[in-house]
Order: C-alpha cells, then sequence, then structure tokens
C-alpha cells in the first residue's frame, strides 16, 4: 500500500463523516475491505513471518527505549486478577489454595511448611489484563500473514501463537490520554476517538508516536469504574474507530494497548467489521493487543512529569499454542 | 544481627564441613535455628511490611540497572508452560482452547471471528518457571515479619501475599555461572553449592554481587535436561547448601533465582531444615524465588559478551491472595 | 430429644406465628439454639458415625423402594451442567474441549481418532443440581456429630466427606409438590414453605413420608425460570422454614432435596440463623441436601400417574475429601 | 447385515486363530473393515438417531431389570476420583478447597459457616471411572451415524453427546468375572479376551446376555493393582479382542463396561484399528462404553451370591455437548 493510498482512504473517512453528519459512523462494507487491503503487512516479513508489527522493534529501539529510564520509578499497567463476578467479568478466574496456613505441616518432608495454590483464566473477557495472540482473530478465516483460521485448532494453534512473545516485548511506550486532552476524567461509555484526536493529544502533549513504539491509547475506564462501578461492555465502551486503523498502520506501531479493548464497543461502522482495530489490526497490520490494562496510575505519573513515553515492558507467559497471556506490564520512568 | 555475629556462623560451618571431613552434611538443629536467628529481618521494614527484601530495590537502584542496557539484546528466562506430564511435572499445566479455528465464525456478532483459549496452574511444581511470595513457605508456623501461618486462608493468602511485587520486581540481574566456574556443561544431580563458590564465580567472572541485586544462580539444569531428558527432583537437584544463607543475607540481595529451586535437593543438613534457602532465606530474610527458570540462553548470552549483569525484570500477575506466580523474567544486554 | 419436647417447639412455632401475625418470621436466637438441641442426632449412630441420617436407610429399605419400579419410566431430576453465566450462575461451570474432531486423528496412535473433553465446577452454587456431603456446613464451627470445623483442612475433609454416599444413596422417593397443592405453577420467591404445608400436601397426594425416605420439595422453581427466566436467589428463593426442621427430624427423612436449596431465602427469623435447613438439618441431624434439582418433568409424571412415590437413586462422585458432588439423581417409576 | 454374515465373519476369525497358531492376533485391516460394516448400526434407528445401542433398554427392560433387586444390597463400580499422580493418571484429577474450615465463618452472612470445594477432571484418562458418549472415538472422520467428526467442535459435540444418557442409562446388569473362569485373581495385561471365553464365562456362571443388558467384563484389574501398584497401560491392559465386536452386535448389549478399557491394550490386530472395541462398539455398533470401573466388589458379592445379573444404574453429569461424564455407576442385588 502506498502512503498516498492511505491518504485516500482517509479522506474517505472524513468525507463521510462530514457528508453524512454522522462522525465516522457509516463506512460501507466496501470501505472495510478496502482499508483491510489497504493495511495488509501479509509477506512483509516473509511468509512464514508470526511476529507481525512487533519486527518493528529492534534491538536499537529496545535499548533507545531503555534510555528514558530516569528516576526508576516503575508503574503497573495490570487490573487485578479478577476472581469475583462483575458486570464485565462474567466467566471469573479461579484462584483457589492447594494447600494453605491449616494444613502447611502436612508436606510429607519433616520440618518443610509450605502453602500453594492454583491459578485458573480464560483471558480474553473484559476484565483480565492481557496481550492478544496474531491468532486471536480471523476475518473470513484468515489469520495475519494469510494462515489459514483451520491452523488454530481445538489442541492449541499451530501458527501466530504467543510465542512470537516469548522473549518479551518490550520497547518505547507512548501514552496518549484522551480524557485530558478533552479536559475530563473519563470518555463516555458511546465515545469514538479517531485519528485526529490521537493526533491532537499528540501534539497536547508534544510527543510523536513513532515506529517501534507501542502506543497506549487511555480512555479513564480506570476512573469511571471507580466512580460508578463496573459495566458490561456490551453497554458501550470508549475506545479507538475505524479511521485510527491506517493511522496505526503508517506510524508503524508495534503493539497498541488500552484500558478498554482498543476498538469503540459497539462498533456502528459496516456491518461484518464490527472491532475494526481488531480485524485490521491483528489481522492485516499484525498488531498484537494489550487489552484492559488499568492505566490510572500511569496516567497520573505521566501528568506529574509532562512525560509521556516511557520504557515498557511486557512478558507473556510462553504457552505453546497460546492464543494470547493475562500479563502484568509494566512502565518505566 | 550483627556482621561480626554472622562471620562467626560461617567460620562454625567452614570448621562443620573440616573437622566431619563432609562438605556441609552436618550441620544440626541447633545450627540451623541459629542461622535462622541471624539472618531474621522481621522487624527490619516496620512491622507491616511485607516487601522484604525487595526494599533493598530503590528507585535509584533500578534507574541505574536500566542503565545496563547497551545493545537491546532480551532474553527470556522461563520454560515453556508446561502442559505434559513429565518426571518433573506430576500436575501438569493446563491449556484447553474455548473457541478454535473450526468455531470461529460462532461468535454471536456477525463478521467477528475469533479463537480464545484457558490457561490453569498450579505453579509451584518443579517444570513451571515462577516466584515464590514470601507467604509460600514457613518455619514453625511462622512466615516472614512473624506473621502467623494461619493468615494464609483456605480463601488466600492475608498477609505476605505476592502482590508485594505487584509493580513488577525489576533491577539489576547477575548471573553466577557454576558449571562454567567448574568447566562442565552441568553440576551433577547431588551437587551442592557453597559460599565460597559463590565468590569464587564472582571472582572468575569478575563482577560483584551488591545490595539490591536480583541474583541467578546457574546449575546447567537445562543443558542436563537437554541431554538427558528431565528426571525427578526426588533423584536431586543440584543448588545452594545452607552455608549461601548468610552470604545472601549479607550481600543484601533482593530476589534470587536459580535454573532448579536455589536449595539443593534433597538436603543432608539438619534434620528438619530440608530446604535451608527457602527456610531462612524466604522467612527468615524476606527473600522472593525464582524457581525453575530456564538458564541455558542467559548463559550464552553472558558469556559472549563476558558479561554477567543485565537489566532484569520480573513481572508477577497481581493475584490478590496469590502464593506467587508464574512469570517470564527477561533480562536486557 | 424426646417427641414431647419437639411438639413444644413446634407449637411455640406456631404461637409466634399466631402471636406476632407474622408467618414464622420472628424465632429469636434462643428459639434457634433449642430447636437446632432438640433435632441434634450427635452421637446416636456412634461417635464416629459421618452417615448421620443415612443410616435410616436399611437394605431392606432399598429393596421395598425398588419395588416400586412398576412401568420403567426413569426421569432425571437434574439441571444441564450450567457452563453459561446467569443471575444464579455467578461461576459458571467448565466444559472445554481437550481435542475435538479438528484435531481427532493426531493422538498419535495410527487409526485411532478421538475428541476428549474436560469438566470443572464449584458444584455448591445456585445453578448446579448438587448434593451438600455433612462437611458442609457448620455451626458455631462444629460439624455433624460434633467435629470440629478444622477438620475441614485446605487440602479437603477428613471427616464427614461426601464419601459418605460412596456406593450411592438410594431409597424410596416421595415429591412433596407445594405449587400443587396451591393451585399454582410456582410460588413465589419470597414464599415460604411450613411444616403444617407439608402435611396439607401428603395429605392432598395422599402419601406418608417415611423413615429412610427422601423427601424431594418442589417449589416450581423450574417453571417460574421458563416463564421469567432465571433470577438471582438474593432477590429471594421459595424454600422450607424453620418449622420444618423438627418434622424433618421426627420423620426420620434420610435425604432432602428440592429444586431451590431447601432453605428460604432470604430467611427471617433469628439472627445468626439465616439457613434453618442447612444449618439444623445438615449439622444437628445429619440431613444430606439435594440442591438445584429439576423437579419439573417429575411433577408432570407423578401428577399424570397421581403417585408420588418412586425408586430414587443419587451417585455421587467418589471425591475422597469433598464436601459434596454434582449429581444427576434419577426417580424409577 | 445379517446373522449369516456375522457368523462368515466369525468364522474367519476362528480360522485366522487356528491358521496361524496365534490367538487373534493378525486379522488384515480389510478383515476389520468388513467387521465394522458387518456390525454398523447406522440409520437403524432412524437417520438423527444419538442413543444408538441404549435403544434396546425399554421402559419394560428397566421394570423388569429393578424386579432383581432382592436384598438391596447396593454396590458402587466407580473409583475414587483420582487427584494424585500415578502411572496410569498422568494429568491428575483436580479437587481443590474454595473455602475450608479455617475460613469458614467469612461467608459474608452472619451465622453461615460453610465449606466449598472445586472438582474438575479430563475424564477420558486412564484412572476414571467415567462413561464414553458415541462422539468420543470415530472412524474415517465419522461418528456413530454417520456424523462427520467435524460436529464435534472445539465448543463440544453437536452431535452424540453424552446428553444420549442424560435420564441415566439403567439396565439389567451382567458380570463376566474372567478371572474367575480362569480360576486366577486377575488376567496378565496382555491377556486378551475373545468371544469364546465370554460364551465360557456364560456358561460357567449360569447367566446369558440378552438384549438390552449392561454388559460387565471383569480382567481383575483392581485385584493387581493392590498387590502390583498401579501400572501404565502402554504397558498393557487386560481386554477383549476384536472377535467380541460381532458378539456384542448380536447380542444387543445396549451398554458395554470393563475394568479396564474394554479393548486390550496394545491391541495386535489390524494396523489402523488399535482398538476394535472403541472404533467398531462406539461408532459402528452406536456401544456407550464404561472405562475404569472398579468391579472387585461387585465380583465378590455376584460370587458370593452365585448371581452374576443385577439391577445397574450409571447417571452422566447433563453436560450439554460433552463426550462423556465421570460416574459412579452402582449395582443393585
Amino acid at each position: 500500500m502506498s502512503a498516498g493510498h492511505s491518504l485516500t482512504l482517509r479522506a474517505r473517512f472524513i468525507d463521510n463523516a462530514l457528508t453524512r453528519g454522522v462522525h465516522m459512523s457509516q463506512l460501507t462494507t466496501a470501505d472495510m475491505e478496502q482499508l483491510f487491503e489497504d493495511v495488509k503487512n501479509w509477506g512483509k516479513w516473509g511468509a512464514d513471518d508470526e511476529r507481525g508489527a512487533l519486527n518493528y522493534i529492534t534491538p536499537a529501539k529496545v535499548a533507545a527505549a531503555a534510555d528514558l529510564v530516569r528516576d526508576g520509578t516503575v508503574v503497573s499497567c495490570a487490573l487485578e486478577f479478577p476472581t469475583r463476578p462483575a458486570p464485565d467479568n462474567p466467566f471469573p478466574a479461579q484462584h483457589m489454595m492447594i494447600v494453605a496456613g491449616d494444613a502447611c505441616t502436612a508436606t510429607g518432608v519433616p520440618g518443610m511448611e509450605a502453602a500453594m495454590d492454583f491459578i485458573g483464566v480464560a483471558f480474553h473477557g473484559m476484565a483480565v489484563s492481557h496481550i492478544d495472540a496474531l491468532c486471536h482473530v480471523f476475518v473470513n478465516e484468515k489469520m495475519y500473514n494469510g494462515f489459514d483460521a483451520s491452523d488454530v485448532k481445538s489442541t492449541g494453534a499451530t501458527r501466530n501463537s504467543i510465542m512470537a512473545g516469548k522473549d518479551g516485548i518490550s520497547s518505547r511506550g507512548v501514552l496518549l490520554d484522551i480524557p485530558r486532552l478533552h479536559g475530563v476524567d473519563w470518555l463516555e461509555i458511546d465515545q469514538r476517538i479517531s485519528a485526529d484526536e490521537l493526533e491532537a493529544a499528540e501534539e497536547r502533549q508534544n510527543v510523536r508516536v513513532e515506529e517501534g513504539d507501542i502506543l497506549l491509547v487511555a480512555t479513564g475506564r480506570d476512573a469511571r469504574r471507580n466512580a460508578k462501578g463496573s459495566w458490561s461492555p456490551a453497554e458501550g465502551l470508549a475506545g479507538l474507530d475505524a479511521s485510527c486503523v491506517s493511522w496505526l498502520h503508517d506510524r508503524k506501531v508495534a503493539a497498541l494497548g488500552s484500558d478498554g479493548v482498543s476498538d469503540a464497543i459497539p462498533n456502528r461502522d459496516a456491518p461484518r467489521w464490527p472491532m475494526p482495530i481488531h480485524q485490521c489490526g491483528i489481522v492485516a497490520i499484525g498488531l498484537h493487543l494489550l487489552d484492559n490494562l488499568r492505566l490510572d496510575t500511569l496516567m497520573a505519573e505521566s501528568a506529574k512529569r509532562e512525560r509521556w513515553e516511557f520504557f515498557f515492558v511486557v512478558s507473556p507467559l510462553r504457552v505453546a499454542r497460546g492464543t494470547g497471556s493475562p500479563v502484568n506490564p509494566v512502565a518505566f520512568f
């Protein structure tokens, strides 16, 4: 895809919005199909590539990112492991003790006293901070780089598993704080973020998203949850609209995270394209997504320093055929 | 505990070894009880402290550690998530698909096609790379900082949970490569590493373990497993002997990891002290342990550079009342 | 306890109800403590007994019950294994495939093609048909027959486990259909069933609950769920009130089941006695409870025959230290 | 298939055995394919049938079976839920407490004290007493009644699930005790049972397997396990050989159980037919199998009475799309 092509599509988005008087709301299926083709990185890094946009992260990029560490403050971007049912957590994670203090002396080894537990989680929910592997989403039963959906078997993913991130995913992290851009504590749950707003946030924050960056987009979900309690994302969840797809592609973002799930939910664009960021981002671009991050502390620490870049480290569990992993990403200032 | 006291105990170890003609093998129960008292950090960081030796890691330490990143090479120190039964894995971890490619179109959302999975693990095994929280081990039904074993309930740990590491555990990592010290590929499974060997490795490698470091001790377990297949640790597992306890304490190590479980197994020291590093390290010192790391790549990358220090990041899942977490620690050169 | 004593208490219930103008709603804590003492079977079958009222079921009783089988119709009394979240199912059960058809040929054995799955369940919920073992409930940290709550450890129940029913629980089943008694399809969710109503149902149905019977009390929950959808039992669940405790004891019922959880929820009786049937029934009487049965078909088949007795078989999984089991009880006409 | 055809095949078996001097060991692939065709019940009970040989159990059959109950003795035929690793249990079942006695007062409801647990199991192992649904095995990617393997999805079986047994499977049970036939405590692990031996056992025991019966074949596995410890079935497991397939078909057995897995392991017959009973029994005949039963008590109780028939009740959990269920079958004398 040429940059010109992308600009044309971008113009079409704007035109759609202007013409129809509705912000980004009536892209046609043909528009989405074109967008998908425009940002498709299939084959770009070889026919066998399973890393996608992670290829933008070079060792030099990592080294430069580590240089961003100044005062040594570390901020976790993960929610607590969500073991309690809630509107956004219909399938609670499991945390069960195998041995607690009451039986700690019964290890079978004289003198040895221990406690142990078990954790279990179907992590692709709406309350678990997790990473999506490139096998998590399909379009027309194809995955990133053209692999078939049938390569993801009932016994696990034989292509595009989370092992693409087996050595961790570390780079410069950049936070774009959209509530701050608008002077609010959180976005409304039906609010959709456009590429223009990402650029406006860049300008306001005096930072620019560059090749190989891990972009974090804050919607203020934590603040809203703290104030109003959790809600089902089926009611709505602020996120990026389809106009961001080309932008993410053009900026060569390596991975994308959000306190939501990156996509605005529900999407009101073209039928059969309910999650453009998941569908075009994961499948066409090859973009790993970080869903349900906790960003409130990161927003505060960034604002305090007026500094929106940091060293960012995500370290998925090495699940051989996994579709992702629960994670506890950390940002270093 | 005074430094002098510790030195006296160290002398006693040496004396024991010399007198009895057996390397560290016949410490009395009284010796061990004294050792436990000598290295006890209870109260040192306040009566409510649950972080223990992690307190040695200051923001300045983190910032200095990040400065160690030069070429941007990243090395994972985790084994693959162990879902297959093996002699060292009697309780295999679970990885099950919830939806695979064969049913990816049945998401209920037109156009949305996805695959999802579940992971579950009782991570305190011998084949999972994991971190031990300070509630994992007890001595006389007491935890680090004097909390009662009964504070670790069947519903989870109300004290000393893994939330002590909720923002990740990041510091300077130092690798001591004991097989390299001895010019072998791996230590025999009944081999025990003494404090003297740790110091010999420091000297040989021209590195010194300092306050707040995360120390990794390699025994060559990966190489042995690759060559001979996995084995049950009940047969033996190379690790540190009791002489290392004071050393770890004196050096103010923040956390300790190994490709084994830090302790030599079985221990032949005093009855009722089968795992001195776990018992004195976790409970008295307040030392988080990293068990079953994969260190072969780290050993190779360190040797290639003749550089045994790096920026080291461990990021446990934020399990509110957890006794630890599976992890994928990463080292940055 | 003498029968006279029980009658006295029963009279008190009635008196309470009459005096206060509220149906059974204001029993004092002292009343409940007395009731508990009155129906206490501790020691009745020996100091080590863990079977409680199951002792009422003799081989002769089983043989006589099997004689009730006439036409060979079998009716399951279990709900579907509840894997979907619902208001009454905040912790959905797990059903995950390990191998499905898409990978069925990859068994490692040429020619062998198979599919396999995993089930997991925290069965003491409100949507799983299950049996409660006598270790499931405590009063003042004591279990049935005086065992300590601390005998139920984080590693499992060392006393009063479900192994009391390891050979199945089979006897004459009797259904009391309370909605039918009142000419309705279901009881309202705040409706409480008294001992008098049980007797009225007996009279109406021309059946009498006898020693060693498994009593099933229908509230019409299935019909209500079908009509209105499932609801959280916290809103209310029809069930027996405290007046039934003595009655169950006096009748020497062997086990009790319901389409609810036997107890009316919430209970409005004495503070600290929120579930008299669970508390007095399980702990004092030694009564295994069958919760969340599906009784609609049984109600229909019974009504069709005007026959409220049948051979009833419950077969818990043999979980050595379990607090109960999911079950699929069957009734034979 | 005509009876004549089946007899022809049987003759061929015998001929094979005689000619080659090896007991049933060298059936060709063509023989097996013919056998499969000969016993195929596809379409017999309609194109949509998912019950297979369970159709042989009529209400009248159930009623007659219940008449077999005489003294009311009940015998469980299930092993304990196998939570410990063992040679025959590489994937141990899970039993974890959610709340034990130590936290029983913390239910959130004043006065309510409870303990609860979780069970999880991948039940198609070699140590779990379980039932195989008709979707458990495929031949050439077809299931019983011609359904495609692809109907068993990663989200569960849409055809031939265990719901075929949702109302329990109850009938006359008949035990054939093969060790008793041979005057031994157990069969050797490489011993294969032929149709002739089944008939010899019938004769010796003076019992005849009839239409709609649930046949249990004892190999003495429990006695051998008690004497020698458990072993991996990969070493060998006594069971039926391919000659039994026609016999089971001709006798119209409704379900088949064993203390092993019905099939002799390893099978030395035709390549690609490693488990003739599973492959022909489940797929062609439509036979539900009961694997890993515990039969020692049943053998003893039967022998004591010289009575090999009983009322037999199996009650699978109602897992909507399940490939089977752990069960605790009970026999009534």
